[in-house]
């Protein structure tokens, strides 16, 4: 039976993780809202109760539900195989998984540092300074972080020669960095040879290279997480 | 043999909510850098390699090292049974406590909009506004949820009578939100009954008591995530 994937219709956003996971896996899902429209979406998580997602994305299975796309990656791994099949290993993994849902928090605050609630144009200033401290505190820090982390297993993906989630998501963070700040991410790109051989491998899988041409794949876009604000970027 | 806790000494930050469930559970752990002092932190941080703690929290069991508070709180609710014992429900647990997660990464960008790496003082009028929409927005809208996860169950835990690392966690959010928030914190007070009555049956724990009176038990104070600045508060 194919999952239940809810996420915004309109943006690749957090819910391009958990597709590419999907998609990488050639596991079936459905792409709920994107059949039935945002409003679909709406109506779906507030007819939820008790234990149930904060926010999309959320994958549904029968009766139960979970979301989170940390959370959703690692229970999908372990239920499909593209973890690493030993415990301590997955448990590393899942923390570079939260290292990524942090980062992209932090992208979408470049953006929204005042608050999700008002639009960028209402935030602008802020978002100005914020974009600096991350484009020079954050950016490195983070991405030093993943390049570290394809070192021990000689790549190209974490674990070695099989990819796993973090590996299909760090080609979506690299690629939504790249989309949002293309300057930055130039200066930057030869400081991380492991992460820049990561990213090529992950779209060089024949599914991910197949979703990736297709149209079930979401351009970025100014609706997103990561956003092309000109003004925001710099060398 | 005991854990050791790695977290910035001085505050109860995220670590608390780590300190929380070992305290609970009667589980022994060195906190290191309480011993040591936070160079001794910097210093073990930074002198691990590849797969690895990206920042504090982390616990270290052997040559084994968790970080990430609702990663770390999962893994030792496994290990000492202070989960459901049940997959579904156990998955249903983290997808709540991811959301604290969430909550307490608001909460630090309320105090620093712009960004982590820059005083407050330099960034307070950002705050303010971010502060308000915090206030007006956020804090009902996660405190309705969690009040929401307390239903199915009967209370005053989120699974009925026993404690779970979500009840003690959410009572240091609520705590917290209370040190920082007073005003806006009295206004909402009546609003959520169950999620009251899960904090003093937290707080009533034997355990958590003796906790929190000792001396291991640190204040909140204007170094942590939750800091009471008057100007950010408001009925």
């Amino acid at each position: 039976m194919a999952y239940d994937l809810w996420y915004w219709p309109n943006i690749p956003g957090r819910g391009e993780f958990v597709r590419l996971a999907l998609e990488a896996a050639d596991i079936a899902y459905r792409d709920r809202a994107r059949e039935e429209g945002a409003d679909a979406l709406v109506a779906d998580l507030q007819a939820r109760r008790g234990l149930r997602p904060f926010a999309p994305p959320y994958l549904v299975d029968g009766d139960f539900a979970i979301a989170h796309v940390a959370h959703i990656l690692a229970w999908l791994a372990d239920r499909h195989g593209f973890g690493a099949g030993d415990l301590p290993r997955d448990l590393e993994l899942i923390t570079l998984q939260l290292t990524i849902s942090d980062m992209v928090a932090e992208v979408h605050a470049v953006h929204h540092p005042i608050g999700a609630g008002l639009y960028y144009e209402d935030q602008k200033e802020a978002a100005a300074r914020a974009a600096a401290q991350f484009r020079e505190e954050r950016i490195p820090k983070f991405l030093h972080y993943f390049e570290d982390a394809l070192a021990p297993n000689g790549g190209p993906f974490v674990l070695g020669s099989g990819w796993s989630h973090v590996d299909t998501s760090l080609l979506q963070l690299v690629e939504g960095l790249r989309y949002m700040f293309p300057q930055r991410m130039e200066t930057l790109g030869e400081r991380y040879p492991r992460l820049q051989a990561c990213c090529e491998a992950v779209a060089g899988l024949a599914r991910v290279a197949a979703y990736r041409a297709s149209d079930r794949c979401i351009a970025f876009n100014e609706e997103g997480i990561f956003r092309h604000y000109p003004e925001l970027d710099s060398r």
